[in-house]
């Protein structure tokens, strides 16, 4: 496989934003694992090194890398890490390691389990074929990623501005693209998402890399831009899509997608690989509590009094009733149909997560 | 009068938390106005003494002080520091560069009227005037927020949760206060306000200061936490309440007010000095625009691209149909029927505000 081309075929590593890159995500360099910190974007481009699985863990954790997919590649990756030299068994206690270090996505658990899958079929090399079953998932992800956008790009008219918020990942950038391609402007708003502001440092780098006017917005600010009919559509990626069509995604999600309903602008979740056919509704869907000290401290500086404590619940669910359309890389659909998902044909052969 | 009572015959100075204290907001020592850095709270306690109007008005742009009421006690004492061997054309050129530096704010505007008449009435010193009346503003303003906070405690259970947003002023810090004279317990939840932060450093200090459990929130968080049934009340302050029930307010508001409404939770506003007799309904109100570079800046390190822009309206409109009651010195009332607050009588003399 050339490691040079991202979508093999349309794009070059070279043509895509930095984040969509293999190496704006996590890059299987032979012996390690490379991730991109986006901690430090879009300040200063730098990597995190990762040697053992616990690394790559860690670095998942301490938020080097987000994005469920993303994610999901750099564990696939650092899979392969441990089960060099390793039995089965402890491949399998390193999986339940990476497996429990975002709970909430769900694109982590299929690409451990696809990876434990393709190391069970092989006798001797479990990393390489770990590799092996990473590499389809990442090019398989960016095909998908890329139709996404363009359906999503049909739904979009020229002259939109969109509010965003946290990354929506390759999807969104693959919009863009075809957005560019197709000659349409849209102005992009960044929801700049507290605490790890992915709104202002990925989404608005993507917007300007690719020479869209972009604007950045506090997390309180996207209700009042719709009421004043400057903002016109909302999107978001999803973390996890019900087959009911509740929608998974960031925390603020919720917040945005009422203001949408009351302001009749479309909130349009992009979702590349549809449901998923194990979650009937929200009563499947466990939402994350991270540290709460993320939430009172900024740039490692305490914002809040000692006495108070921070919560940090990760994700909101979002009920149906409030999305327009979820796109997928099969094209897109009413909420409560998006069951359908699964009988329209394939075009993306090889999809894992 | 004795400056070290915050609210007469009441509470002590020293009873009060730091923030609704004389020396919390702004405090005319003579010769200066002291104004308590907010900027700096909760980490340090900083004054910023300033011996021209000019100065107050620069304060109140930076963000020295904040909060409609204790922004217009500062632009009062200022303009008496302007009206010291001033002619009264050079007193109305001072006030009107006060009145400029918040436009949304109803109080700032309502104490520069004062205070010119005050001044107009008087044949020599005219700088005393401003004072005696800004003083007699500031004693008001504390029993209407010891009133209101009466009001609104009878409102909110014992064992309720409250969401706040922003810095609620006096009146939030009296129901605290009423609260804990009759024993009720609150949880309070701050939600962070960026991009000042108010949420995260004023309203949490207050509540702590006080001993309620005191948990911090980014801005997207709310929703969340209505839908888990974890948050019960919703409270805010308002910049200023229409004469049709629209509630003006700290950017962010709205969106809260929307998960309120979707979650059946009670939004309730502390409007201490009833609604603006010259505000019909939103067409009234001007929202304000600040730079955008406050909101792609935080602690002065740049966290988006240089090619985006931060946009800051700093104001949201709440419709009265989103408000459940609105609390002010002389009871609580429906949105619908706020204007209704002029028939009732006069709790608290000489107010200005």
């Amino acid at each position: 496989m050339d490691r040079n081309m991202g979508l093999e075929g349309i794009f070059a590593e070279d043509d895509l934003p930095r984040l969509i890159r293999r190496s704006g995500m996590a890059d299987w360099l032979g012996d390690r694992v490379r991730i991109l910190d986006r901690r430090q974007l879009p300040g200063r481009v730098d990597y995190v090194d990762c040697t053992t699985a616990e690394e790559v863990a860690a670095a998942i954790r301490d938020m080097v890398i987000q994005g469920a997919f993303s994610i999901a590649i750099a564990a696939g990756y650092g899979l392969a890490l441990g089960a060099r030299n390793a039995t089965m068994a402890e491949i399998e206690a390193t999986a339940a390691m990476l497996r429990a270090t975002r709970p909430t996505g769900l694109a982590l658990s299929r690409m451990l389990d696809a990876a434990l899958a393709a190391a069970r079929t092989v006798g001797t090399d479990r990393a390489a074929a770990i590799v092996a079953l990473t590499d389809r998932a990442a090019a398989a992800l960016a095909r998908q990623g890329y139709e996404t956008g363009r359906n999503a790009c049909a739904l979009i008219p020229d002259g939109a501005t969109i509010l965003t918020h946290c990354f929506p990942d390759r999807s969104y950038a693959y919009l863009l693209l075809a957005a560019k391609a197709e000659g349409k402007h849209y102005t992009i708003v960044c929801s700049e998402t507290r605490p790890y502001l992915q709104g202002a440092r990925l989404t608005a780098l993507v917007a300007t890399e690719l020479g869209f006017p972009t604007h950045v917005i506090t997390d309180g600010m996207g209700g009042y831009l719709m009421r004043e009919n400057f903002v016109s559509h909302f999107i978001t990626a999803a973390d996890r899509v019900c087959l009911d069509g509740t929608v998974c995604n960031k925390i603020g999600t919720y917040q945005y997608a009422l203001a949408c309903a009351d302001n009749d602008k479309p909130y349009i979740v992009l979702r590349q690989s549809g449901p998923d056919p194990d979650s009937r509704d929200e009563s499947d869907i466990h939402v994350e509590m991270r540290e709460g000290r993320e939430v009172v401290e900024f740039l490692g500086q305490r914002t809040a009094p000692l006495a108070a404590t921070g919560l940090y619940p990760t994700f909101d669910i979002v009920p149906p009733r409030l999305v327009r359309r979820i796109v997928t890389d099969r094209g897109d659909f009413a909420p409560d149909a998006v069951a359908a998902y699964f009988d329209r044909p394939t075009v993306v052969l090889d999809a894992v997560l």
